[in-house]
């Protein structure tokens, strides 16, 4: 049984930007071997990500973020069971949306600062969609 | 919460060209601040406008332009939460209806004078569809 | 509140080519003030006219052209509030079947000769979207 | 192929209660040789016509009401081929709506008074279904 | 044209019990000749109303509502075009939610604490469904 | 915004029938506070729960349950943004299968004996619906 | 593959009473064997038969049917592959619409006499649908 | 009123290629002022048929061609009543299997020999739709 | 992940009443264990039998009956995975068409002998359906 | 009628290179002149095998292909009556999977390798016409 699942966290107070290579770099390990696959979104103090998978290691994985001390307020938006995924493509893809329109976190929500705490789990996947459509993922 | 909002009303008796510019510079210099985004028309002696952004400040806005006494018999046409904007890319995008083909108003009204107490809601969402379609939004 | 109206007629006794011709005249003189547009067909001794407009305006039209008596039988084929026009860019375009392919009268009626009173509302309707599709109505 | 038709007029000048009955008398008169069904209903100095029947026998009668001096203003508000009769038990069943609970009109219109000619034929036909299940309709 | 207008507001500092008593007299006075109904629902210091009636009338009064001092941060939750009411009966029926069972206000809220600000107007729309459902408004 | 979240987990090796009172009423004394409602079945030596509540609420909880010694093997088995909750009247109401017939169980899986890890989230929900319907759930 | 066979015919120059009670103990020896089912109506002139059974069967006496000399104009109404019988209980049932009430003839066709010729064959099915519901079918 | 009716059925004991010529010189002799057009596919000992028409005059031919000796268990596929002809630019379009591709006669039945006796109707019109548009009519 | 399985087998040359009686036995001895359900029908010559269960356990008694000497031509007439179970109550039904009226094999067939192997999956899923809906099997 | 059905296998003990040469040649010796056609897919040690064809051809040969020692735990996948074949080019293709990007096969299941046995039906429907529009297929 394959599921996507999409959460949200705000990034905790000491975290800078070698603490992001290494989440990138920890996430590049693991994932291969448990069958993970997804994107991590980094802007604006929150992390958007999502993950995808068989449902029992996209589970455990979850249940390791979850208490991950470098994030808080991990949030899901989204979770389904799907028929394939979306992002089989990518270890752990990486967007910077610091580098993006701001027009496009706009279009979704109420203000050009990213909030993902003020946005349903449907908006989300959405700016993700459009995301992927625009090329804006760093690739691995 | 995304909404969008769009109304019409009646310029007041006093309402001259060099309004519509400080109303215009009046919207370009608040909105951003607000996160609002939407279009304005002018045309035969009526406005219509599209407002979008969050619920809350859409509401505040709206409050403020119906006591705005520059014009009257603000009327509501269309009000709906909304997924995501159809114009994040305009600050307050201007149509101005006299340069356009009547035909166009005509297709969505009983006369080719612009009339939006006598349209649907609906209708006037399909004429600014269309509007937009065709390139008649002069920028910013 | 917008409608389209078709209807189909039987042309009477004395009817000629002239008589289009004025017929065709009139249209074009009452109709634009009346925000009325619509298509005018001829061909086999019968008419069929498509008329669009405001609902009081098409009204007040159809119910002269009822008691013309240039025409006779005249029979509703259709009628319906509609969100917009098909027709706006004609004061009343002509379409003269006699030179179009009589296969495409056979194609929405049993035989290859027009008899609107033995069609549907619903197939009259395809046939029109079709002459319009094939460039088969002349300008104004 | 039966259709069903729906129109409004406005009472002439000198139109009085007797000249309901003649208009009533008729129609049970004329209207089962025609096969023609339906409904009448007078009220607020309207009229509301609810005609069933094949499109010839329809068609034939309401061009004769069109001109028929008694009333003005007769506006089409619905038409449809249909597969069966609504109204097939009666001959020309009448509605007097100032017998009725004002909250019904209201209910579908802008006022308590009726107004065919401010609202659509999808309101109007609402209505008329509104007021067979309420049993409103005097036999004949 | 018929609408539907759902808003939320905020009692002012100095509202007391008093105060709700005259709004509703004044609704009661004006709404029945500008062919308003609609239900007034107060609770834990906010105002939902619903407003039903032709659009100019509907609108006018709610430029009129935006302005009451007696109320603050005046929202719009829902705003449609209707077929039919759904409130015909009451010139402005009284929902008092304080004698409601809590978990009705949790059924569709995050707390047991009625919160418009934080819902969607569909939410809210369900909420009042079922509070006529129940029986809860007050008649007149 | 309004989620429900149904897990699965497996229970600790030295988790007894006092444990389940503890959680119980743990349960009971958090969630009215924090706008929680739902239902835990104990069956197996699996625990299933449904969480409702506003979408911070439940994250919150879920992230503590997830680290709760108590169990293990924490899987997300449904989770949705809702209109509206389903479990309103119950601060965590307790299923206990060992009591119902096993037909049930085999009805929505492979075998008579429970297994959420063996079945999809929407098998889980029609299970749930079904004891709802039953009346197979102890009050509070 | 089970089929559905509707047709209408008229009856032959000389056809009489006692010639339909020949063709039913016709029908009523014949179908068993080929698993044929179905009614017959006999009213103002005409037949209308629906014949239902494998396709082969069904073809096969419809083709014999076709030459029969006792009627003439056999024209096919409906026919269509069907995933059950609708008329598994009659050998070949019979309606004498004669017995009838003229209003259930004129609430599907144009005048109170059954003319099938002026009929779709959808209004001749739920003509017979209400027949059936109406318990106007002589057993057997 | 236009249908389209498809039957099978099987050449007689002498059947040569000199009578097909003579069948389809029938077909095109009478076809044009009966309003008729079709196909005919003659392949594997079976012929299969598509008439389109008027329904009077489609059951008319097809009661000539039941009783046609020149074939036998002629087996009606489909009939529908349409709004539109498919076939209307062929009096009697040939089409001859045997130059065909066998695999499309495999893709719609269970051996690479046609067998319409063994097919649905659907199976057949989509077969024939899929002839249409290989360009594999021969043509008048 | 469950599934129902339906196939229909021919009985073998020398299979009695007590050979079905030792079916029964064996069916309901192993199917427990193996989480099965289902129902056998025997009638005329021939089996029709459901199997629902996990996937692995349906395919594994699939694969041992197919081989199973007392019938033979053994077909798959149905195969979905399901959300649940329709016969979770009996370990293996069993169905005696002889004792039934002949009028429901009829409804669904060709002829009143019961013939699976001329009928689609989707009508003999209908016909199970009947007979649970009528009381038709024998306990357990 | 037409059937799909799709299956999974293990390969059996001794099962070499070879072995695979012969089961596709047995399969294209066979299969023409029962009208089956399919694929064959071998990789990480299971097959997957469509089969497509008349109902008892496909059956006839699956019962064979369940005993066949050269593979083990014979799992249906799918099973439905189809319109038309899917695969009516190939008397069996043949599908490597080694030879293909492994993003295809983690795109529809929990890891890079192959799993038909942890995969519903759907899943790998969509992986075969993933693999048909990319050309997957080795012909013949
Ligand atoms: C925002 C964020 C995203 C993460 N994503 C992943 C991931 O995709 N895969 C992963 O293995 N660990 C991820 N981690 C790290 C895990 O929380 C955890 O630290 C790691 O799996 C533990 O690895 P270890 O067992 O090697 O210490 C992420 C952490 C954070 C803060
Ligand atoms: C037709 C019309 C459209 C307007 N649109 C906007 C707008 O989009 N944004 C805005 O801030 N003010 C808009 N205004 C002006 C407001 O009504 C109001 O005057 C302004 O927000 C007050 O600004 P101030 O606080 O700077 O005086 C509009 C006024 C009119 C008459
Ligand atoms: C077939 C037919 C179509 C007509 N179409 C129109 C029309 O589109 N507009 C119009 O004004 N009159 C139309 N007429 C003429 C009207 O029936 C009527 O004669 C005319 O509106 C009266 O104009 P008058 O008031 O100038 O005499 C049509 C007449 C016929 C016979
Ligand atoms: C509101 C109204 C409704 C009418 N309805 C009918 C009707 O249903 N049937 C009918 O024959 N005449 C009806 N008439 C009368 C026709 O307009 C016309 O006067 C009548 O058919 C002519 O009949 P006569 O030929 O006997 O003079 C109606 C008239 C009015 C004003
Ligand atoms: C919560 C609230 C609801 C109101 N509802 C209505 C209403 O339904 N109808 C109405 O006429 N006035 C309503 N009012 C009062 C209007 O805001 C306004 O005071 C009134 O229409 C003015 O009446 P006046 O012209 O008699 O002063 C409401 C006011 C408040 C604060
Ligand atoms: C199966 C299970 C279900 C639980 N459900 C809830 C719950 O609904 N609400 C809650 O507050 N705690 C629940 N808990 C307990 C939490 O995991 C956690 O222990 C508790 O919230 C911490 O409370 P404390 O802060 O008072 O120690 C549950 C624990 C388990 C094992
Ligand atoms: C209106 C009509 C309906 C008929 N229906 C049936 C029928 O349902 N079954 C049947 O066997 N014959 C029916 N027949 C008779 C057949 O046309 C034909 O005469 C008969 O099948 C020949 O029977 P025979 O072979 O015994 O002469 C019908 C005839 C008519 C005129
Ligand atoms: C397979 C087949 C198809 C036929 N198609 C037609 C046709 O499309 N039109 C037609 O008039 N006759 C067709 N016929 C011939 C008719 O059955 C019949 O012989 C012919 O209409 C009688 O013509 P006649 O009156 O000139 O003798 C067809 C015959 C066969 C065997
Ligand atoms: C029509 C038919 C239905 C059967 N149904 C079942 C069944 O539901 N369960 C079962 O275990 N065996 C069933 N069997 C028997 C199996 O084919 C097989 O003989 C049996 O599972 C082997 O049991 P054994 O291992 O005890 O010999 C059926 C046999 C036939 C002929
Ligand atoms: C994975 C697999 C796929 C097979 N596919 C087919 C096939 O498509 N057609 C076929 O005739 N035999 C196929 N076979 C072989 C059959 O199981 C069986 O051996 C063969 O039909 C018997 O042929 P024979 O009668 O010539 O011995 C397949 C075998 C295996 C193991």
């Amino acid at each position: 049984m394959l599921v996507r699942l999409i959460y949200a966290s705000r990034v905790g107070a000491q975290f800078g930007e070698g603490d992001l290579a290494t989440v990138l770099r920890q996430s590049r390990q693991h994932n291969p071997a448990n069958g993970i696959t997804g994107l991590l979104c980094h802007a604006d103090g929150v992390f958007i990500q999502v993950l995808e998978g068989g449902r029992d290691a996209v589970n455990a994985l979850y249940n390791r973020v979850v208490s991950d001390p470098r994030h808080r307020d991990v949030t899901l938006l989204a979770y389904e069971e799907v028929a394939e995924r979306r992002f089989a493509g990518w270890t752990m893809g990486q967007v910077n949306l610091q580098r993006l329109n701001p027009g496009l976190v706009l279009k979704y929500g109420a203000s050009a600062k990213l909030d993902p705490y003020a946005m349903s789990g449907a908006a989300i996947a959405s700016l993700f969609d459009e995301l992927i459509a625009s090329g804006a993922i760093v690739c691995s």
